[in-house]
């Protein structure tokens, strides 16, 4: 351990589009438990769609709040690994996020008070050799370790005065109370996320006068709203819509998938009026 | 930490239908460590087929003596989760057991001499805000991290008279001695695991004077019994069956996908006689 | 604990094709955390092709390292369970390695001095009752515990004098100075991994006057060498090589997928020559 390091409990928590397939997720644990024995380690998830780093942001935003402040978040969706493009360390909402200075931290971070951006280039908290296309083992990891250890962050290199920044696609409302928004995800289910916040249906619903919202999401008709995936008053309808556990609408179709059962798919259009 | 309440040393088991590709289960994780940041969490699996209420319940009953006596199993499969299905907490086999009301636990535990069954009904130790889609993360995991944390398991509700019940499929034997089984999984490998016991086997073995079992699967015959999968006198000759590691027959097909090659599959009908 | 045996920090390492649909791996850890409740268990991973010992060896091979001194590393890739194949308790690099005796531990420490083979005989350290197909669970998993509670690995059985040996595919130069060798594996990305090693290459560079290598991979021209995956200069020339975070050629294709694109496919011949 470093001179003056306080041991800490800090989690680490892994998210990457490594897959488990291959053992590069398992690496990043023994890199980590080569330098904190006693590092606690969990898995967000490895399976964001290879290069995608949108979705690595939107996955990273709206779930770092379900884990313990002081947790080390280490997102590794990283084309450009071994160009020129650097490592970041953010301090925001309470947390520490490390990863590539490509727009995913500063997308996931876009809605929290930043503390502040760090670049990550002080090389004595690099592994001993570093190669050009696996920074997630021979930076990020190590990173994550030293920062468990209690770390200083501004001790991992200078502060980042201009992160790239990446814009989330958002949803938005017309003067004539039309939402417009579009499908994010599906799910393992095939329920498909979108980014229209049940908060704004909300908002068209009070400035409509209370009407009930007419939508269509990637041109098919949604058959309606309800609550929870099994409402029997909602079976046999065909496709429905709920505002999901981040507070998004999400289109299902219940007990089936309405991904593969109506063919639509991320970026599809999601339009909602109030008629 | 709650007052008179004493740290344990309770390992978490997490099983679902979620998937690793989601954040679900990491998200459950999170949760727990928020409560209890000492907590020790296992995965069994996350991808019991979706919905399959049923294969939950089998994968639980042949795997929960494999753990340590105190683990506490989470058991997410809850296609009905926001209806007014309840939530359960099962103290039986010297472990505990949460998840929804569904006939899941009721189930896994059948064979087992339950001491309680409770309803999980006291909020406070609910999440803050309980979501209709997500029991997983705001109802069931924090029920697990307090239980870690000690509390007794009559402070989460009353106790539940009449929780639900599902029956699994039982193989039986008929008057004349035929096993009447079927096939409930396949596994990786495209071995096919049946609910025929090795003691139903070796009963009607008895009864019939130590005659040779005839096993027929999904109207194919299995060309005969071995004991461990690449027994060489078993090479060669098609589909062979074996008692697997959980003490049922399974069918195999010797370093090849029996499931693949035979197009059998879950429910195609099991006979065995001793002719 | 038993007499005389010191409680370790040693890490456990998991490797099998068990993949994660089935509860093998997360019954592993059961069993392992029944004999020893503070045990730290990692994934490496459990998605080694079904039966291929070679892929299991390798990956074991360029991995362990990153792990810490001391860890027990449990590999399981075992089609011959419950054969006469005896099961394998390996010290060597500072480290434990458990797993069956088929060639996948003697492969994978091919080039480390090894300390010693001992055959896993003494049934004291086995589960109660051993099954025929699952040594993961009954005598690897044991094992492996065992030796995180300090256990003497000279306990576990005698000295194995005659291991299975498994030689992996091994690249080579002949004397006009091309290099021949094979695909090995892709990895989640369509990145082609092979096992020509960045030493060999510059060898041959070397010998041949520090020409610039012409590569062809399956019979199908790599445009040229680069350092990393989105290097600028290398984009639009389609197929193209470097050498990865392991220290081997590979074969990519910028911001796609080189085995989908090209259909190239593990065992291909990879031949390099300076001409």
């Amino acid at each position: 351990m470093k001179d003056g390091v306080e041991k800490t409990d800090r989690l680490i928590v892994l998210m990457s589009d490594f897959g488990l397939r291959d053992p590069f997720a398992g690496i990043m644990k023994g890199v980590i438990l080569s330098i904190n024995a006693e590092a606690k380690i969990v898995d967000l998830t490895h399976d964001i769609d290879p290069f995608n780093i949108v979705q690595g942001a939107m996955v990273l935003k709206s779930t770092y709040e379900y884990f313990p402040r002081g947790s080390i978040f280490v997102a590794v969706v990283d084309p450009t690994v071994g160009s020129s493009r650097k490592g970041l360390l953010v301090e925001a909402g309470g947390r520490f996020f490390v990863g590539p200075d490509n727009g995913i931290l500063w997308s996931a971070l876009e809605d929290v008070a930043v503390e502040k951006f760090i670049s990550l280039k002080n090389e004595k908290y690099f592994s001993k050799k570093v190669s050009s296309t696996f920074h997630g083992r021979d930076i990020f990891a190590p990173a994550a370790a030293w920062l468990s250890l209690g770390t200083e962050s501004n001790e991992f290199g200078p502060i980042e005065e201009d992160p790239v920044r990446l814009n989330l696609p958002r949803a938005g409302m017309s003067d004539d109370h039309i939402i417009r928004g579009e499908i994010l995800f599906s799910d393992r289910f095939g329920n498909l996320a979108t980014n229209v916040s049940g908060d704004l249906l909300e908002l068209g619903r009070n400035l409509s006068g209370n009407r009930e919202p007419c939508i269509s999401a990637g041109n098919k008709r949604i058959a309606g709203i309800t609550t929870h995936y099994s409402d029997p008053t909602s079976q046999d309808k065909g496709l429905m819509a709920l505002v999901n556990s981040w507070g998004y609408l999400e289109i299902f179709l219940p007990m089936d998938s309405a991904e593969e059962q109506s063919g639509m798919k991320r970026g599809d259009t999601v339009l909602i009026s109030f008629p």
